[in-house]
Parts: structure tokens; sequence; C-alpha cells
């Protein structure tokens, strides 16, 4: 993986949208397949929040991708006809500079000195990325989860910079109830002893506050439906003392909770679930109150949800399908019966290869 | 209020479901309306987790109850027309014995020493309760969220003792959802060094997991329908600190979490946190898959649930029905639009007042 990895220098004058700047930052990224002469094959993945730029393997002996199913040779996103960019998001831990990243000024991380992320700026910086590899403007871009946000992002400011758009489990703005789940995640990891505003290390990590809020997290990325399926009623454990792990759903928990914690920076997960609040597409719309994407020069989108998401709730997938429509953009709307939930572009990959895919070849008509 | 306040002694050979025994035991109970002469009008309300016996004001400069709208003279449980008993659970922290109660052996609180509780704890203590007062059947018990589920286990282990059924966003288990929230609820008061293994007091207490084990708690109260109303995109607060509290939604889990910590013991929390993911109706199934609602003999049931509950969603309720029906119970499904969640029971007066006093109405003929 690392031969794949590459690294972009964000410009020094780079602003960051709510203000501050940052030296020597970098985008660690990947790309597959190849820019063709007039650079008209251009696709962007904007990632959801704890992905990274290996979306895909770049060949058989590579470690798999996060969205492996989704991106290759004769793939859904074909890399014998498209080329494909993801970067690790600015504020991001894996390669990127993020809050985590030492501060060339004083040779220590940034910690909370970190300028404020919002995905704009995730958005701003891809966009510099495409340009520094000579791309004038994107077949598509494509963001599921924070990633659609973060794509939205790059269209409200970037108007001419991609064609096409597809937008996968996300929406214009995260409603309250998403906020409320980030909200707590985001408290699990502040209240953990170890997190000591921001000086911990290796060896004194906020486990416990990464695992919980880990937890947290994962009452949201399945659906209650797959988990009725997913558990037994019947109890699995006796626990170990009163109130111990007892119920399969708390095994799964458990485990999967305990995967994580060193997965991701404590102080990256912060900067990132809070950009992904204060999003708010529309707020863009002049005056107040008008359709942001009215003078977006999209030619057509791909708006999908499942029916189970609820983080990202259908709705809201249909209130930017309207706005697409409204604003003239040829849009379309699916809505799929994915038992998965929010992870359902992860793990219905019969479904989504198969809407990606016909949506891309579509496009490139 | 105290004036109204009735204790009931439970008999020192009542065994628990899973086995112990309690000494001095007591329910703390109310009720409104007169037993008539043939004992033929009582009503037995089985209470969600964290209510009291206090479901209903008993004169106009009594303080209000829990279900106030719903109880009363002229009211649709009308105690004009029937007598109304409702306890506080066994196990629970509001005038019944518990686990923070002491221990008659000790004069210390049983804390982890008090039995196993079971929500047939709950339904057959409420039995002896009633059975006390002269009751050789009930008209009807009445059961919201976990009040349904204790309802259940009464049906299931008194299969003559009530001609009806009013079941309300309830089900026959809960679903791994619910139960994933409550194990993290738990999990947030366990791990607050206060709880100190039940070794709190009062100037010690869980102030930070009890915080936040109802924060957790509510994201599963009301619904994310409920909460795009309320709370509105724009900003309101400049946070006082990085990732202080920011968001409307932030400020209300912030606010209505202050106001629960001490309302209830943390212990007796986790015992009946723990009961309502234990019970299993299907488990009463004999032999193992059949309907468990065979033998039974109710008259009628009426079951209730929102569109919106996140926490006993729907698909129970349908259930349940379904197992009424097949065990040739006069049953009535009611779902509701209520944007609530699974509080509509508290919230929606006009909806709720209206099916259940039309259904009582009806019982009675």
């Amino acid at each position: 993986m690392a031969n794949y990895l590459k690294l972009y220098p964000i410009p020094e004058d780079y602003r960051f949208h709510r203000g501050g700047q940052i030296s020597q930052g970098l985008l660690a990224y990947e790309t597959w397949g190849t820019l063709n002469e007039d650079q008209s094959n251009a696709l962007l993945i904007l990632t959801g929040l704890s992905a990274d730029s290996h979306a895909a393997r770049h060949g058989e002996h590579d470690t798999a991708g996060w969205w492996d199913y989704m991106i290759g040779p004769g793939k859904a996103i074909d890399t014998d006809q498209w080329f494909v960019i993801c970067a690790s998001s600015l504020g991001s831990c894996k390669g990127s500079t993020g809050p985590c990243s030492p501060n060339p000024k004083t040779g220590q991380p940034y910690r909370f000195d970190f300028p404020d992320l919002c995905l704009e700026d995730i958005a701003n910086t891809s966009v510099l990325l495409c340009q520094s590899l000579g791309i004038e403007q994107l077949q598509a871009v494509i963001g599921p989860s924070m990633g659609g946000m973060s794509a939205l992002a790059l269209i409200l400011n970037h108007k001419n910079y991609t064609r096409h758009l597809v937008h996968i489990a996300s929406g214009m703005a995260s409603p309250p109830f998403s906020t409320a789940i980030r909200s707590l995640q985001r408290e699990a990891i502040l209240k953990d002893e170890n997190f000591n505003q921001g000086y911990y290390s290796a060896t004194n990590w906020p486990e416990e506050g990464m695992k919980f809020a880990r937890k947290i997290g994962m009452l949201s990325y399945r659906s209650a439906k797959e988990w009725n399926d997913r558990f037994p009623r019947s109890l699995k454990k006796v626990p170990q003392h009163p109130f111990g792990i007892e119920f399969p759903v708390e095994s799964y928990l458990e485990h999967h909770a305990n995967q994580f914690i060193h997965k991701f920076d404590p102080i990256s997960y912060l900067y990132l679930s809070r950009a992904m609040d204060w999003f708010n597409g529309h707020q863009y719309g002049t005056p107040r109150g008008a359709n942001p994407l009215n003078d977006i020069s999209l030619h057509s989108a791909l708006v999908v949800g499942a029916e189970t998401d609820l983080l990202f709730p259908v709705d809201l997938q249909r209130e930017l399908h309207h706005l697409l429509l409204d604003s003239g953009v040829d849009s379309e709307l699916i809505v799929t019966d994915s038992i998965q939930g929010h992870d359902a572009f992860l793990v219905d990959q019969q479904t989504f290869s198969q809407l990606v895919g016909d949506y891309l070849s579509a496009s490139a008509v």
C-alpha cells in the first residue's frame, strides 16, 4: 500500500474556511487508472469520517481498500476507464495533516491549535490536489456519508469543477438526531481522563473514551432490522461479574469497539465529527432561504439512500434530490431497501455496484 | 401526595423469578376511585422504567402525576368508573423495596446483594398487591413501555388474572437495538468512578454516569422527525471551550440529563434496565417455538404503537397483535402517526386519551 501513497503539499497560503493557516500541510492520496489526454475521465472520491485514501487495492498483492468491491478494473468504478483519486481528508490521521500532526513551528502536535476544520476545507484542498494533477474539471465527484456533504461543499464552492455527482447516504446538513449521536461520541472522548485536553500519548491513550464513542456510533451504522436478524434472542454468555457482558449485541459492540480504539486519532476524530455537524449546505442560499444549488452547473446527479439509514435518513436524500431538480440538474433519486442502514454502501455490494456502475456508464455518454 | 401513598408488605416467602428472597419488602402504591362490590372495576397500571406510583393527581391540590392527562374523573381512565392501582415497581427507588433499600439483616443497602430482578417479579408482586386488596380478577392491566412487558409477564404467569390488556409502546422482548442502548446506559453508570461498585453516597454520586446514561437514553425517547422540527439548523451558542456545547440539541440533552441525575437511584436503574433486556415472552412457548400466548384467557387486547418509536418499533406491536389473534384473543392493533416516538403515550394526549378511553368503554360493556 505504501508504494501507492502519494503526498500533495497544500499551498502555504491556503486559508481555512473559518480562518487560520498551516505550514507544510500535506494531503496523502492514491490514484487508480490513467488520466486521459483531455483530462475528461477523472473521478474524485471523498470519504466518510474514518476512511482513508486506500479506497481499493492497486493490484492483486495489495491489501483490500475500504471500497474494494466498487473500484477496480471492470468494477462499477472501472479503473480501466476512469482515473480515480482518493485522499485522506485534511484533518484526518491517515497521512494527511491534522490536529495530531506536528506543528512545524513547535515540533509538537497541533492539538487544539489546529485551525477549526470544516468540510469546506476538505473539499477545497481536494480541489487543489486535483488541479495540481492537471484536472480542469472532474467528470464526477463521488461521496458517501461525510463524503457526500464534502462533495456538496465542493460543488457549492467550486460551481463548475465537476460535471456529475454521486451522493450516497448523506445530505445538505446533519439532522439533530445525528448531531446528538456525534455529540455524545465527542463527549465520551473529551471526558476520558487520558484525553487530557489533547495531551495524550500512545502509552496514555483515551482508550475508554474511544471505545465508548465507537459503541455509540455503532448504534447508528447498521439498522435495528439487521440486528434483529443478526442477534438471536437467546442469551449467549454468563456474565463474568454483575452486569458484565451477557447479550450477543453487547459482545458485538465490545469486539468492534476494541478494534477501533487505536485505529483513529482521538483529536482528529473530534475535528472531523464537529466538521460534519457544522456543515450546512442551506446556508449557501442567497437570499437566505433561496435554493442554495441555484447557480451550480452540474449536468446530472445520482442521489442514493437506504430506507433503514438512521444517521442520514432518506428524507435528506429526497430533500437534496428536489433541490437539484429545482435548480435544473438532471437528478436521479434511488432509495434502496438495503437492511444494512447507513453502512449499506459498504456492505450491500450488489445493489450499490449496480447503481453506481449504471450511473457512471450513462454519464460517460 | 404523601397522603395517598400506601405501603403493601410483600410476603416474606415471595421467591424471586430467578431465585432469592428479601425480608420486609414493600410495594409503594396509590389508588384512585372506588372498588365496586363485585370487584369488577379494577385496573392495574404497570409503569415504565423511571415512573413511580404517582400516575395522576388525587385532587386539585395534589401534584400532577406522570400520566395525569390520562387518569382522573371523566378522563380516559375514568376514576369515577374504575378503581385504578399503580405501584412503584419492585426494585425501583420510589418507595418500593429495591437494591438501594436497606437490607434488614445488615442495615446497609442491598446493592448487588439484591436478588436478580425480572419483570416477572414486578408482575408477581403487583398481583399479590391486587389480591391483598380483594381483587380476584382485574378488569384490565395497562402497561406502557417497560410496563407493557411487565403486563405480558403478568398474563403469562397468571393466565386468568385479567380480562383485558392495554399494551402500549412495548413488545414480547427487547430488540437488540434497544438492548444496545440500555447496555451503553448501564456501562456509563458502571464505569463512573463514583459508582464504586454500588458503594456511592448522596455526596459521592455517580453524576457523570447518570447524566451520560440519560443522554444516551434520550436518543431513543423521541424521534428524529420530532427533533427536526424542534431544533433549528441555525447554531445557538458560542461554545465556552473547544468542543463545548454549541448545537441546540446538545443544550437540550444537557439540560434534561442534568435534571435526571438525582431523580433516580443508579443501582435501581441498572436492575430495572437489565430486567427489561432479560424479559423474553417467547420463552414461555411450549413446546419451544409454540405461541406462548396459546393458553392465556384474555377476553380482548388493545395493542398500540407509534410509527416513530425507535425503542419499541411497531414490528413488535404487530408481532404481539398476531400472536394474540392466533391465540384467539380479540386483539385490536393501533399504530399512531404520533411524531413523539417512544414518548408519544406521554405527550400525544389527544390520540392516546381517545384510544385508551374508547377501548376501556367498549371493554366495560
